[in-house]
Formats: structure tokens, C-alpha cells, sequence
């Protein structure tokens, strides 16, 4: 464990959040960010109880002000530590209704969490990558969770799948801004239902086995490109179950 | 000329949007929508000195009761007119700055400009253009002006290509969920300079002849989009110089 | 009708290549290449009877001396003609079959007719298209007709899919080195069965009406293709009903 | 150590190849194929020396006979093994010239070396894949190297890319036909130029340092990729250098 960087997981719920943390604490002090307390206090105490070192702050990664404040805390709690990896995993909105039945509103609240949300944490997150460079083991990385609906505008989905595509857009555009500079950026197209505890009664892909996407699996991926060599970065996956149709 | 239907042009300066209520007042009258009167009276005066009809609203499209009263404003103007065409053309918002220059304004100014200015006037048209499916010599159109940051997100052009991805997200969502119901919705790529008075002294593909896009020619593709018929939709179009690298 | 130029389409058989030569025919003479020459006469004499000029060789593109001969003999029954659009529509190859069913012979006849007929073709009709740029009306055009499976592989269609992948490959690679050189190359991404004589049993899109393609509307935005200006040339378009699912 | 599966690596060469072989030969028995055994012998004699295991197969795998030849040497050499891992890693043909300077010999090269390539090796390693399946630790995986060309057609690069489409298009079909049967198929657009004594004097991206990819690092992701769970597969991965324009 190294004990001069740690990682950031913003949107740290059930799922590729809880799971990035777990995997990350292996190497690093881990800070998770929900807005609702109740989705990290479990994993925190999990990955304490497990050796590691985990802390959770609530806030909003869609108010600038409500960042600023999660990271004046990370400072002082994990003084000196410089950042590894930044994880952007804030559930996309997800407002479906047919297209009239939408308001400006409903534009608002999916652009604010799914797009500005990134844009506001990266502002907070990129400076803190680029004092790693010079010093970090692996380069330092910035990964962003996206979904089918970052590259697919759909019915139901249109302003789902604009705050995606917008989010997919920011992390393109830090790819090319900061790759050169070293800092990593990564977007992961997760097109598939998450095995979680709200989805156990889902029925997907005609009830295959493993036809749920394992947390676990996508973490494993997420510290897989955290771990590339900087001659070799990947900018975009796509991540789904064997049995899903694409 | 038809007399029962009408387009409307929602960005109408200099450039795409003037050569496109210029196209289509060939055969409806136009409604030109700017937020700046100064970019529609020159293009109205000719429109109606050319025998055509033209009218033009100082409206802002981001601004949800601005566009209300404009479509007021419409009704009372064209009254019984049906809407044959609208066309998105508002002008993207091109906040180049790196991104750590840039603040959530910032972002928030490119979202509204790029993409939620379309939402609204996709609120305001679909609903009309609805009502024109059954009558309609054309299958009635949304036609949405992109550019190259719609589909590629670069240094400079972080929040600009956030709201152009998201733009053209709520372009395909359109078209996927009205296209069956009648509506064709169309996406644009305009890569490339077009050739309008603000452009005479840029120097672009070293000089070569028609080396800006001239304004009437994209014009007229947009035509060639509204009078597609609906067994063959064409969902997106690039467009560009013949000298533009790509 | 000019007199100075001429269309050549490859694929005339019934549906997009009969109605893109009926189509061209009102400006141009035109050439309908088929390997059958039952695909080309009812057409033939269709343009001819309508006060047209059109001529019908047998020859596969596929294969460069048959092609050789084709172009021989364009040349002694069109004296001095120039050419002003070829279209490229020969049918792609759909040896639909598991992958492990299919055999190596598969593979050479689907790239063999989906990809290097377009290959031989582009070699015969680019030099006759740059003799023509400096001089004709629209820029000298050359048209290529694609379908779904020229951007997705899947199920049944690989080698399908490799043959029509490789023929959008071609077709980008010659607008990126002849666009600058003044010669239109276009791309089509026909989405959807074509009504044709062959296909009115199909049950397509739930039997919806316009649910299959009119060739003739195809053949239209390839019109609206050869005639754009060379400052707003598409490289690439989709067509497809209104109700198809894509 | 597993002593039930093996690797092959067709394509073994400097560079990818060779890095993926010693690679995997770190769990797996290795077999690495390539035209000239000059290519091979190094790879295979260090291996071995440093306790693994790996077997060198001349062949060409554009030549049905000669795979069918290596397979049955493969079936002799290792007997009762299975596979868990096949690597398609030929060097893309890249024919570079003016179009009008290519002969269709230059284009059944590229397609040859490119796809049919491929083709062959998936009829030959997909029923071995198969076996695997319910038996092996990780999914049975076939990962193929793609390139810049695989998605861009372009000046000088019109053959080549149209069998790296091509190769595209079989990886594409062969992922959605056997994923749900188990197998993992991956395809990776490696972009950039591969640090390997072939290029130690090529000047990239301006000498920048780590401007060139290691190989070994493109073996790691492959590795990651080949141990991915099934119900959270990768099917394409771009691979580049940070400082790589793109």
C-alpha cells in the first residue's frame, strides 16, 4: 500500500462505485463521494474493517460549491497524499419519458448529473493528477463511467443520452488535452445491467448465468487501464455481459 | 407557393441559417428566428422584396418563455399555417479556452446555446410538425445544424463539444422516436468554414477556391433532406470543402 | 441534355441501379453495366423509348479484363464523351451462413464482388472523372451504395460484412485523396429492403406502408449528391424508412 | 502453469507478437506462427530458456493449407491440449501508394494478408475455442490486432484499410456469434508506431520519450483482456501513445 497517493471515486453507490473502491483500496487510501451518506458507509467500514482506508464525504458533484467543500476535506484528512486516480461513476439520469412529456427541468437535472458533474469534479481532479505525474508509479489516471446511451440517442432517452454523449464529449476533449501532459483519461461504455442488489429480480438476457454484469469485473478493468504504460493508453472500452446483444 | 404550411429557421444570421430561409421562402413562407434583430432584417427585407414572405422574432431559444412567446407571436402572424419545416441552425457556442480556464458558466453557456436551445424548440416544433404528417406534400422536418465537435471532442473545444454531443444525442432520440410517426428529423455535420463576411479574411485550406462552404449550398441540401421521401430518410449528413482535410 | 458527358452505373439491375440510371438519364446518356444482360434490357429500352440514350454492357466488375473490355467498348459507342458521375451499386455479396459453415471460396466471393468489383471499378473511372473536372457542371461524381452491413458485422453476416467494410474503406480513402482533386466520391448507407419485384411478399416493418425503400427515392438523393457544389460535398449518407428500426 | 491449455500467436514477429507470446507464455504452453522462421526462432529459444514453453510453426495464414499443415502440428506437438488463447497478429499489408499506381494483384495481397488472413484463423481456432469453453479458467479468447486503417480509409492507405476493415468486420461478426456461446472476442486498434529495432530510428511524435508503444505493454492489455469475466467483456480497445495525435 502506498502511502503517498490515493484515489477518489465520485458516485461510490452499489455497484462499479463500491466495487472501484474495494479494488483501488488494494493500492491506494481511498475517498468515495455520494451525495446520500447511506451509499458509502458500508463500503467504508468494509474496506477499514479489511486493512485498507476508506473515507466518504457527501456531496453533489453537480454543485461547484459542494465540491470545492469534499475536496477542502480530502486535504485535511489525508494530508500530503497526492492523487493516483480519479473515478467519475455518478449515475447517469436517467429521466425516460417520451420527448413531449419532458420540461426544460428535466433537460437541467440530466445535463447537471450526467455532464457538469464530470465537468466540476475534472476541474477539481486534473490539477491534482498533474502534481502526480512526475512522481506516480502508474499514470496518473482520470477514468469516466459512460453507458449505451453515450453513444446512442434513443426514445425515452433523449436528455439521458444528451448529458451521456456530453459526458463522453468532456472525456474525449481531456484525452487529448491531458494525455500529452501524462494524465490518463478513460471512458468505459457499460452497456448491460449491473449486478446489484436492485437488480437481483431483474430478468435480463433470458436469465443467463452471468448475464449481469459483475461489479467486480468492471473494477478489475478500471485498475487495468489505471495500470497502463503511458506509451500504451486506452482512451475508450465498451464493457458487457458475453450474452448481451450489441 | 404553398399557402397552408411555413418553415422556421431559429438561428438566422449571416451564413446557413439566411441561405436557408432564403431556400425554403422558394416555397413557404419563413419565420426567422435570431436573438439579435439586426441578424434577421436584412435577410426579411429581401425575402419580401423578392415576392416571398418572410417574418422575423427576436428570440432567445435557450430561454423557454422566450421561445413561448415567439411561437405566440407566430401563430398570431401566420394564422392557420401549418409548420412544413423547422430548422435548428443556432450558432454553437464556442468557448475555446483550455479547461482549466474555464468555469461552470462557462459550461453552462455551451450547454444552453449547443443543446438545450434545441430541446426547446424541439418542444415547441414537434408538437406542430405532428399535426402537418397527414397533409403535408413533404414529410414535415427537423432539420439540426452540427458541426465537427459534434462527433470529435478536442483541446480548446471541451464544453463546445459537450454541447454539440449532446445536441446531436437529442437529434437521434428525435428521430428515433418521431421518424415512425411521420417526422423526419436530420442531423447536419458542417465541417468547415462557411463562407459569410466574418470569414473574407480568413485564410483557410491555403487559399483554395471554394475552399469556405458556401452558405446556399448547404442550404441546399437541407432541401434535398425536407423533400426526401419517407421510404428514405437520410438521418445524417456530412458536409464539407473538397479541399477540407478529414 | 448534355451531350458532352455521360453516367456509367455498375449494378443496373432492378431497383437502386435501374431507377439511379433512369434518374441520371435526364441529364446524361447513361451505361448500365450488369453481369446478366436480362438485368439491364427492360431498362434500357425503357430510357431509350422515353426519348433518352442508353446502352447495356455484360460485364463483371469483379473481374478486371471483363471490366477492360467494358470500358472499350463505352468508348466506341460514346465517342469523345466525358464522364460525369459513375455509380457503384453492384449487389453485395450475402453468403448469409454460421461463420463455421462458411469456407474460404465464401470469402473470396464476397470480397471478391463486394469490394475489389468496386476496387477495378474505381481504377477504370477515376481517370475518366479527373478528364473531367475542369469542365463539366456538377463535379464529377462517384457514387457507392452501402448497407448496414458496411458498418456492423454480425450473426450469419461476417464475410458479408468484411466485403462491404472493405468497399466503405475504399470509398473513403479515394474521397480523401481525389476531394481535393476536384472528384465527389459519396458513400450511401442504404438501412432497409428495397421494394423491388423480388421483395413484394416480404413482410417488412410490420407491413407498414413505405416501409420498404423506393428506389427512386434513393435514386434522388444520389442526384442531390452528383450536384452539390464542391465547397459542401457529403462524403457520407444513411437512408432509410421512416419506420425502420436502427 | 496450466499443462491443459495452450496459446497460439499467429503473426509472431518483433514487436506485438513476439511480447504476447512471452506474455502468455507465462500460463500457457505457447505456439507462435510466422512465415519466416527467422521471426520466431528468438522468441521461441527465449522462452525456453527461461523455463516456459513455446513451439515455433512455420505457415502462411492466408494460405488454407498451410494453417490446416500447422494445425495438425500443433494436434502432434501438444497432445491433448486445449486452447484458451489465439492471437491474430499479422502484420497488415500496407501496400502504400497513389490508387492509381495499385494493380488489383496489389489489392488481393492486401486483402489476402489482412482478412483472409483472419478468416482462416478463426475456422481453424474458433471449434478449438469451443472445446474450451466449459473447462477453462478464463473465457476462451481470440484477440485480433487492428490498426489506425481499421477505422480510417485514407490517402495511400486505400488497400490496406480496406483489409483492416475487412479484418474489423470478421472480429465484429465472430464476437456476436460466439460471445453468447463463451468465447471472447476482442479486436485492438493499436495507433501508433511500436518501439521495436525496426523502428529505434523512426522520429515520432518528436522524439518525445516513451513516443513510441511498448510491446510489452500491448501484451499486458491483451492479457487483461484474455482474463476479463464473461459477463463483463471488452469487444474493441484502442491502444496509443500519450503524447499520440488523435
Amino acid at each position: 500500500m502506498s502511502s503517498k497517493f490515493f484515489a477518489v471515486v465520485a458516485g461510490a453507490g452499489p455497484g462499479t462505485g463500491r466495487a472501484t473502491a474495494i479494488r483501488f483500496s488494494k493500492a491506494y487510501p481511498v475517498v468515495l463521494i455520494t451525495r446520500n451518506p447511506e451509499n458509502f458507509q458500508g463500503t467504508v467500514a468494509e474496506i477499514n474493517n479489511a486493512g485498507g482506508k476508506a473515507i466518504g464525504i457527501s456531496a453533489d458533484a453537480s454543485d461547484v460549491k459542494s465540491l470545492d467543500s469534499a475536496f477542502e476535506t480530502i486535504a485535511k484528512e489525508l494530508p500530503g497524499l497526492k492523487l493516483a486516480a480519479a473515478i467519475f461513476n455518478v449515475g447517469g439520469n436517467l429521466n425516460r419519458k417520451p420527448f413531449l412529456e419532458l420540461t426544460a427541468d428535466d433537460f437541467d437535472a440530466a445535463l447537471g448529473a450526467n455532464a457538469r458533474g464530470l465537468f466540476n469534479f475534472a476541474q477539481k481532479t486534473v490539477p491534482l493528477l498533474l502534481e502526480s505525474v512526475p512522481i506516480s508509479e502508474h499514470p496518473p489516471t482520470l477514468i469516466i463511467t459512460g453507458a449505451t446511451a453515450s453513444i446512442r440517442g434513443s426514445y425515452l432517452w433523449s436528455v439521458a443520452a444528451a448529458g451521456m454523449f456530453a459526458r463522453r464529449a468532456l472525456g474525449q476533449s481531456l484525452a487529448r488535452e491531458f494525455g500529452p501532459k501524462g494524465i490518463h483519461v478513460a471512458h468505459a461504455i457499460v452497456d448491460g445491467v449491473i449486478d446489484i442488489p436492485r437488480t437481483t429480480h431483474y430478468t435480463v438476457n433470458n436469465g443467463a448465468e452471468d448475464g449481469k454484469i459483475r461489479a467486480d469485473a468492471i473494477a478489475e478493468s478500471y485498475w487495468g487501464l489505471h495500470t497502463q504504460h503511458r506509451s500504451a493508453f486506452t482512451q475508450e472500452i465498451d464493457i458487457r455481459p458475453y450474452v448481451e446483444k450489441f
